[in-house]
């Protein structure tokens, strides 16, 4: 068993001091371009980006000055400027200089949280940090982008073993149960990060045949009904069945900063109508990654990709068919749904060093869903594959 | 492999109409109570209490009148007064009967959303309605109550077989990825629904000797340093050695409705203070079964477990060693941390239906965690185990 992480210890902050400026001194620059005085962070993900961990409490940044993190749990960190709390209201008695602006993460922290933090506060005006946090981690540092290729590589390993666990008879679980064993034994640390309640998902999704036309609630790229309508994604008990494809989308979280891969597998041939579409998705994927150059807008990659869908004459069957995606890729790091957003009315340009997954697939009735996703470094020449494995329909 | 939970359809109510009708009443008589004309509900575990799936929406429940859907995503819901909708804009001219009074999730769902909720009836008072919510699904119904229990028989079997999966020189994340791959073939669907942000974990947690002295930043019982520090808890690749315990606390969601239970493993004799406490731990059980009658205070029982501990001269062990947990049980179904709260400032009252894991545990330095956990149903004679299973340490 190996793990890929760093050794626990009591230091507040893990991922050394150089590293960690760089990341306050982005977020010190956007907040600066925002007249926002200071921030408090709350939100874990957040939190591990700042610090290289969780904990639970909050991280006080002034503009200008010395961070300062109030930790209720756990009780034992040393290191930087800490003062253990017991409840948010223990923070404001430790704040001499009162903000006039207060940041805070109003896309990601309850109602109720939001009201106790301006509270501490009542002389500032308080505006939504959500946003300088989103744009400050979607310019990946080369720390995390190191993290972030170490997972690429072992779920590239974990793909090329794939074939190997499929027995004849098998249903979609079956398989993924299978999968999510062998991606544990690699490393895989289990958690799949999401911001937000946009979606939910326990390691992955595993799709055979019409099961992919089932539309879910999530904001994923591919739907499903899942084993239970409290979790109405993913696998549903279906049956491997030979001229169905096996889309396989699982977790690539083996840093805690994770990447995501998808192929595409079968056991014996498939309708012609897949094969193109598939091949339409390694198409996009090459076009793509020419095209994604720093200052190309994320929005002109979308209705390249959905062009050459409509092109090839798939416009139907292109990121779903009962219903459809409303992008073809999205940034990813820490959680999977990160800033860029390749979608007809994402505002995002690209940038170096971005990491993006692209993720152009079709769903062709009685046969599956097709395509592939990789993830990849944004460089000035374009796009640097990640997740590198051959990108045809695999047999099982 | 066998799956409990309900077959797929494109019903919005998959509990069925009289089932629903119980749920609805309860929160309207509440709603009631609170003076509240209106709730808008959009959290997903409140969307699946309500109608027995989950999808991507708002549930628009007026205190008197017909409860209407607002669906965005799956496209095809069907049954019931549904409108599809693009963002939550859209809800306000469907409704004819503005809200004097408007409840919110203010405890749950982002400032962000809220303040879009909120805008939709700009006269209406807004109000906060999770404590709504939790109160409703703190008493289980016969429906629920009978997923509880199908989740507990699964989750003692796998228990029973936890001593076989056991082989000398393995690790604690060795074992735990046997147990997790276990319970995966059983049903356990693998998500762990958590109401808020306060706990984070993947499958449970597994705790060998001194790493369960480690300090977490989540509310849990125990702690442990976890194999990263991006999901600091449970299992950090300690060495399962004689003399220590194994103490074993996994996922038990196998139908949407789960159980959360908890034994002590051993291979070979431990400490006497350890089996001391362990017993302790089970005699606490005992006492309180009896104890937790219908109108018994919460905080009366955290007392009594406190008091026992106390008197077997344990209390630095208790409910951890470096760092304290503030409860000794909490409510449990669709979420794991759900009403009543079993600890000593808790306001709540034990009622009929209620259902409930108990954990008083220990953490001895140098041997481990002891103790155990069930999950009760609560009746006018006391507390029913639904995880029946030997209580003494288990020898692997």
């Amino acid at each position: 068993m190996k793990f890929l992480t760093t050794p626990y210890n009591d230091s507040i902050v893990l991922i050394g001091p150089s590293e960690q400026e760089l990341r306050i001194d982005r977020i010190k620059r956007l907040m600066g371009e925002s007249n926002i005085d200071a921030i408090i962070i709350t939100n874990h993900a957040n939190i591990y980006y700042l610090t290289g961990r969780v904990f639970d409490g909050y991280i006080f940044i002034p503009v200008s000055g010395e961070i300062v993190y109030f930790v209720r749990r756990p009780v034992n960190l040393e290191g930087g400027k800490i003062v253990n709390i017991r409840k948010p209201e223990d923070i404001a008695s430790h704040i001499t200089d009162i903000p006039t602006t207060l940041g805070l993460e109003y896309d990601l922290i309850p109602f109720s949280t939001v009201i106790r933090l301006q509270n501490l506060f009542p002389q500032a005006t308080p505006t939504n940090a959500s946003a300088i946090m989103r744009t400050a981690r979607s310019i990946k540092t080369a720390t995390e982008i190191e993290l972030i290729k170490r997972s690429g590589i072992e779920h590239v390993n974990v793909h090329r073993q794939i074939p190997q666990l499929y027995q004849p008879g098998m249903t979609d679980i079956d398989l993924q149960i299978e999968i999510e064993y062998l991606l544990r034994k690699h490393g895989c640390l289990g958690q799949f990060r999401i911001s937000g309640d946009s979606m939910e998902l326990y390691m992955g999704n595993l799709l055979v045949g019409d099961n992919a036309d089932t539309p879910s609630p999530y904001d994923f790229a591919m739907g499903g009904a899942g084993m239970t309508p409290s979790l109405p994604v993913g696998a549903a008990g279906t049956p491997i069945k030979p001229g169905n494809t096996i889309m396989i989308d699982m977790n690539g979280n083996f840093t805690g900063h994770m990447t995501d891969m998808t192929r595409t597998y079968a056991c014996g041939p498939i309708a012609d109508i897949a094969v193109k579409a598939h091949n339409c998705s390694i198409d996009i994927h090459h076009a793509l990654v020419k095209a994604a150059v720093p200052g190309v807008k994320c929005s002109d990659l979308y209705n390249l990709a959905l062009t050459m869908a409509g092109d090839a004459g798939l416009a139907q069957y292109f990121m779903g068919h009962r219903q459809h995606a409303g992008f073809i890729g999205h940034g990813i790091g820490i959680e999977v749904n990160e800033l860029p957003v390749i979608a007809p009315r994402s505002r995002d340009v690209i940038s170096c060093n971005m990491v993006i997954a692209i993720e152009p697939k079709f769903v062709i009735p009685a046969v599956g869903a097709v395509g592939i996703e990789n993830t990849y470094l944004a460089t000035p020449t374009g796009l640097v594959n990640l997740t590198e494995l051959d990108e045809q329909i695999i047999q099982l």
